[in-house]
C-alpha cells in the first residue's frame, strides 16, 4: 500500500507542460477557473485499458492522441467547443520509464490541434494494464447541445468521413489484413474528432461512431423512438476499405473505432450542413432515412435484400453510462 | 478487443439512479448543465486501485463512498462546493456480479448527504484488479478558491479532526494492531470531507492530509516557500489511537489516509475560524507556527528534541497532478 514517494518528479517531467490557465501549474489538487459566461458546460469522460482499447505495443505518442481525440469525439458529436481535461492514468510496475514521454507529446500535439489544455488528474499504480481515464470539459450555447434523442421520421441518416476503416486497421494490426499504405492502421491508432461542423440547430440528432455504424445507429433510434433504413452502398469505404473488398462489409459496418460523426439530418439543412462540412475539409455522405416504427436498424444490400449480421455491433468494452452497448 | 454487449443493462441496473439534472439520464455521451452563474469552477480527479489504495474484500459500499469522498476532500481543501462527478470503472472479469450493488448504494447515500449526483462516465473491463476513476467538479467565487501557497511566516499550523487514524486503521485490517471497536478501520474505509467550513477569506492555505501530516505539510511550505514547525504533542489523537500508544507515533504522523484539513490561519483569524469549525461539529487544533526558512519541516518531542522519521511520507502512490509525492 506504500511506494516510494517519486510523482512528483514524474508528473513535473511529463504532464507539467501540458497544464493550462487555471491548472494553477499542477501544483494543487485541483484546477479553478471561471468557465465561459452564459455557455451550459458538456462533460463526459472514456477510459482505456492496455489489451482491450489499444494494443501493448501501439506507439505511446498515438495512445495519447487517441485517448484525447476518442473524448473529443463525444464533444463532437454534442456539439460543445473543447475547453479542457482532466486525466487519471493507473500505472504498471513494467512499463518502460520513457513510455510516458511518447504519450505526452501526443496530447501535446494534439492539445495544440484542438485548443484545449490539462487541467488536472492522479497518477496510481496499478498491477495490471495501464488505465488512462480522460474527462474532457467543452462548452455549448445554452440549449444547443445536440442529442441522441432527436431523430424525427424523414430525417437523412448522414455520416461523416469514411466507415469501417479503424475496424480493418485494427483487423491490419492483428495480422487478418494487408495494409500496404498503413492508411487502415492509422485510422485504427489516430481517429479524427470531427469538430468544428456547428452542428447545432442543423441536426436533430446526433452520435459518434466508437461501437459500430449498426449498434450507434440503434442508439440514436431508440433514444429517439424511432427506426432507420441504410443502404449498404451508400455507406462511405476508404480506398484502402474498398480494396479489402466485399467480405468486409460487416466488419465495416459493425466493427467500431470509426469516430466519424453520424447525423440526424432534416431536408432542410442538408444544403447548409454540406457547405459548413466542404469548409471543414469533412466528407458528409447520406446513407439511409429515419422512419416510423420499432428502434430497429435494417441494413440493405444492392438488391434491396436485408442484410443480416451476426452481431449489431463489436462493442469494444468502452461504454459511456450511455447507451451504448 | 470486443466482448458481448451488456453494459447497457448494466449501467442502467446500478447508475442511473445515480444520475442528477444535465446527466441526460445518462443517455447520452455527455452530461450538459449550466454552471452556477458568477461562480468559479473546481475539478479535480483521483484513482483508486484494488489492493493499492483499498483492500479486495473492502465492503463496497465503503469504496463507493470512499472514492466520493477523496474527490470531496480535495474540494474542500479549495474551499468549494460539491457540484458533481463523472466516474469511469474499469471491471475485472472475476469481480461478483453484486459487487456494484454496494457500490453505488454508497454513492447514492453519500450523493444525499454531500448534495451531489453523477454526471457521466465510461464502463469497461479489465484483465487486471479494479480500477475506479472519479473526476468532481465544484464551485467558488471568484477569486476565493484556497490554495497551497499562500502559507506567511507566523500563521499556525492548524488541523481538522484527529490524525492518524486512518493509516491506524489500515494497520488494524492487516493484523498489526487491536481495533476493538473498529472505530480505526471505519476512519480507513470511510473518511469525513470537511466541507462546510468556508476557509475562503480566512485561511492563507489549506491542504488535505492524503498522504501523511509531515508530508502534506512539506508540499505547503514548499509551494508557499515557508517553513513549519510542529510540536508533536499538539497533534490530536482519537481515544483508539492514544490506546496504540507512543510506538505509533510515527506511523500516525506519516500514514496518510486522514482526509483532515491541514490550515495555515493567520492570528486575526483564529476566533471566527473557530466559531465556523464549532458550528459545523468539526474540532480544529493548532499544532505548530509556519516560520520563515527553507521549505522544511520540524517536528519536536516534548523535550524540544526534533523527531527524524524514516520517510516523511508513506504515499498511498495516489498522487494529483499537483505537488503530492
Amino acid at each position: 500500500m506504500s511506494q516510494p514517494a517519486g510523482e512528483f518528479a514524474f508528473i513535473a517531467r511529463h504532464f507539467r507542460s501540458l497544464a493550462g490557465p487555471g491548472a494553477l501549474a499542477l501544483s494543487d489538487d485541483a484546477a479553478v477557473f471561471m468557465p465561459p459566461a452564459g455557455r451550459e458546460l458538456v462533460v463526459c469522460a472514456d477510459a482505456m485499458v492496455a489489451g482491450v482499447h489499444f494494443l501493448p505495443d501501439d506507439p505511446s505518442y498515438d495512445i495519447g492522441r487517441k485517448l484525447l481525440r476518442v473524448n473529443l469525439s463525444d464533444l463532437a458529436a454534442m456539439g460543445a467547443v473543447p475547453l479542457g481535461y482532466l486525466m487519471t492514468v493507473s500505472v504498471p510496475p513494467d512499463l518502460p520509464s520513457d513510455w510516458f514521454e511518447g504519450f505526452s507529446a501526443g496530447l501535446a500535439a494534439d492539445q495544440a490541434t484542438y485548443g484545449l489544455s490539462l487541467l488536472g488528474g492522479d497518477t496510481t499504480s496499478t498491477t495490471g494494464p495501464l488505465v488512462l481515464s480522460l474527462t474532457i470539459l467543452g462548452h455549448v450555447a445554452p440549449g444547443e447541445a445536440v442529442r441522441r434523442n432527436g431523430a424525427r421520421p424523414g430525417d437523412g441518416v448522414w455520416v461523416t468521413g469514411t466507415i469501417g476503416d479503424g475496424s480493418l486497421g485494427l483487423a491490419c494490426l492483428q495480422g487478418e489484413l494487408d495494409d500496404p499504405t498503413g492508411f487502415l492502421a492509422d485510422r485504427y491508432h489516430v481517429p479524427q474528432p470531427r469538430l468544428g461542423l456547428a452542428l447545432s440547430r442543423l441536426v436533430h440528432a446526433a452520435i459518434d461512431v466508437s461501437d459500430g455504424l449498426v449498434q450507434d445507429l440503434g442508439h440514436l433510434c431508440r433514444e429517439s423512438g424511432v427506426g432507420a433504413v441504410v443502404e449498404a452502398t451508400l455507406v462511405p469505404a476508404s480506398d484502402a476499405a474498398r480494396v479489402a473488398g466485399a467480405a468486409w462489409l460487416e466488419r465495416r459496418l459493425t466493427g467500431g473505432d470509426d469516430y466519424e460523426l453520424l447525423l440526424a439530418v432534416p431536408a432542410d439543412a442538408e444544403a447548409i450542413l454540406l457547405r459548413a462540412a466542404a469548409a471543414a475539409g469533412v466528407a458528409l455522405t447520406r446513407i439511409g432515412t429515419f422512419e416510423t416504427g420499432p428502434a430497429r436498424v435494417r441494413v440493405l444490400a444492392a438488391n434491396g435484400s436485408e442484410l443480416v449480421f451476426r452481431s449489431p455491433g463489436w462493442s469494444h468494452v468502452s461504454d459511456a453510462f450511455g447507451v451504448r452497448g
